[in-house]
């Protein structure tokens, strides 16, 4: 069934607030085999009408959000009911339950609440738990002289929408989808390689199965393979994809990097320290991210001063001096240091030149040392990412945390 | 001028990824004077054709975000090309950059990756500084036997569309745009204090002046107040929003608050070091995404583990028995010790527990203390923040930093 989004509201289109709205709609109805065919967004106003009117006809679910508050430029209800020719009449009900909702908070009564009780004719009622805008149903062709979508009418905030949705949208929906519609997702999460690289090593094959839908989706050090399907299809794309990208895959969960490092050193009962330069905090920050990741982490030293260096890593001055901070043997020096420092089983470090400044001809700007140390060994590599500054700090962290996590799962613990 | 953004991508309408490009967009051509009407998303293929034919009638500029890469969904470009009437021809200038982007990356070339090489004839390329995808500008009707807008396309990853919207677009939009209907635009960036109380302070005051919008934007911890009007009312409005709200207003430039710091402990010749338990190298990360941090930012000490705080802050292993490590005088240790380590003019320190887990009826979820140590005193301050882990980071970060700000503002150097 085709599905449509329609978000109402000055606000997105001046960039005040960003809509939370689509993806959360979206990865809801996923599960009953819905998917959003079109977004759009319109100022609060006429523009509704206009929008509302073209996608009638382009839909078979509608869902509206926003413009159900108590202030004139709140009109989705009024435009709704006039489109569809409903009367609107107010609920006794919904007045008495707005009225205590109100006393409660000491929030003084004034006319224009009264709209909020307004209900066209035929719509149900979804109760709103944490505002005083209720949502409508309005099932298909409810006006039996003219033909026109289920439609839900949902409030803005997404505090409001999102427990609504949960507890009253998705039961409607559930009666009006058909389940043999449902299909199937799975996303891989790749790092090491490229989108590009991704898709010539599995796109063709993929496609080549009937049925099935392939996407990509890409961020730094990242790529997202998503594939859509019925379960059969999904099952020999899968071995195709295993086949092809290995150990690349690190999650097939939606998880990301520093979560899937955090299960693995938890689950091997291994900890680690990091030690930054150019990341200046990053991978730290990341791990921390994960919640439980006390148990694993166990120091970040983040030293970006060369003096830093020498005092907690215990970095020879003598190798600063010689190969500047900037090089292999100083990257493997501030993982060992670490490791030793902190008594961790492993230690990640990074060197690197974030730019915009700080380049030279021998070592431009983008230019980054990795290391990895464990009990065994010390790894290092060299990369070279000329990006802007935050983008350099994200293909680090990322190509560090890859790193490690091949090393983990070529090693037994 | 109706402008309207139209976003591709099945990964949008899934709810895989946020939409980004909206409200970047429209805050950016705001200071034009120009104002999104409407927005779309539709998935990558043929919806595009449809949306983009329908479009055509609708505005004067349009701006279309993704389907530039080198992947089988990427149709974007001809697609655009198509419905224009226009031919696509490989440019041998840009083919030339892109072989040579790809051999300084060492990246594998593909025949796929020679597509990003069209261009439809007439369309100027806007350049990618950070990927592969260009992007194209199509003056209105560009091809004379049929009406069209003035097209942007654009890349879809936002940090290779921001840069070129702040490079190449705006550019363009100033030719296209008549400058009367530009109104002025304020946004001052404050913290310490939240949005109703901001609204609160000066809201009525400013609805008073003739003319005026008034708009707020919260964040964990900072809220922005925009002000849109003639040069006359923002001058009136300007001296009530600087009267009422004084120091808390930290920027109106568009900074943050590491950004500030940065400039402000430059101007100052001072240093800065930071000892994180709970923030995990959060504010590390921030104060290091500023370009130019390192003349100010000695070393982060993410000491996450008591045996951390001992051996690299000298955290007086009786202190952390007798108060626990998220406790005042831990806090106060951690600041001083980072401080004397480092050789900085100032340390911060943070100190408390996130969650989810690692709460206790004496100290909830969400208690946290904050140190400022210098060289004549050590500030502590507790805050209690109960949410989500990464917005606890995010409010304990920007706290801290304001913490600072005061300190430097309130002192000469």
């Amino acid at each position: 069934m085709r599905c449509v989004v329609l978000n109402t509201g000055t606000e997105l289109l001046l960039g005040d607030v960003v809509n939370a709205h689509l993806d959360f709609i979206a990865r809801e109805i996923f599960s009953l085999g819905l998917r959003v065919q079109e977004q759009r967004t319109v100022p609060d106003g006429e523009a509704i009408r206009h929008a509302l009117s073209d996608l009638f006809s382009h839909c078979e679910i509608l869902f509206v959000t926003g413009g159900l508050g108590p202030t004139t430029d709140d009109i989705t209800r009024e435009i709704v009911a006039d489109l569809l020719g409903l009367q609107l009449r107010q609920d006794g009900q919904l007045l008495e339950s707005l009225k205590r909702r109100l006393a409660v908070r000491k929030i003084k009564w004034t006319a224009s609440i009264a709209r909020q009780a307004d209900v066209p004719s035929g719509a149900q009622i979804l109760p709103n738990e944490h505002g005083s805008a209720s949502g409508l149903y309005l099932r298909g062709n409810i006006n039996p002289r003219m033909s026109s979508p289920h439609i839900f009418v949902l409030p803005g905030p997404p505090r409001e929408l999102q427990p609504m949705f949960r507890a009253s949208v998705l039961s409607t929906l559930r009666t009006i989808v058909p389940l043999s519609s449902a299909l199937d997702r799975r996303i891989y999460r790749i790092a090491e390689i490229g989108e590009s690289l991704v898709e010539q090593k599995v796109g063709d094959k993929i496609l080549a199965i009937p049925g099935i839908e392939l996407g990509y989706c890409a961020r730094p050090g990242d790529v997202d393979l998503r594939i859509v399907g019925d379960s059969q299809s999904l099952a020999h794309a899968d071995i195709i994809i295993q086949e092809a990208l290995g150990l690349s895959i690190y999650s097939v969960a939606g998880e990301n990097l520093e979560q899937v490092l955090a299960k693995l050193l938890a689950e091997r009962k291994e900890t680690l320290a990091i030690a930054e330069s150019c990341t200046g905090g990053l991978l730290a920050n990341r791990i921390t991210n994960v919640p439980g990741s006390s148990e694993v982490f166990l120091a970040g030293y983040v030293t970006y001063a060369n003096a830093a260096k020498i005092d907690i890593l215990g970095v020879d001055p003598g190798l600063l001096e010689q190969d500047g901070a900037v090089s292999e043997p100083v990257a493997r020096a501030m993982a060992e240091g670490a490791r030793g420092r902190a008594g961790s089983t492993y230690a990640l470090a990074t060197t690197g030149i974030g730019g915009p400044s700080g380049g030279s001809p021998e070592k431009p700007v983008g230019t980054v040392h990795i290391a990895l140390a464990s009990e065994s060994e010390t790894i290092a590599r060299k990369f070279f990412f000329p990006t802007d500054r935050e983008t350099f700090k994200d293909l680090v962290a990322q190509t560090a945390f890859a790193l490690l996590r091949r090393k983990l799962c070529s090693t037994s613990s």
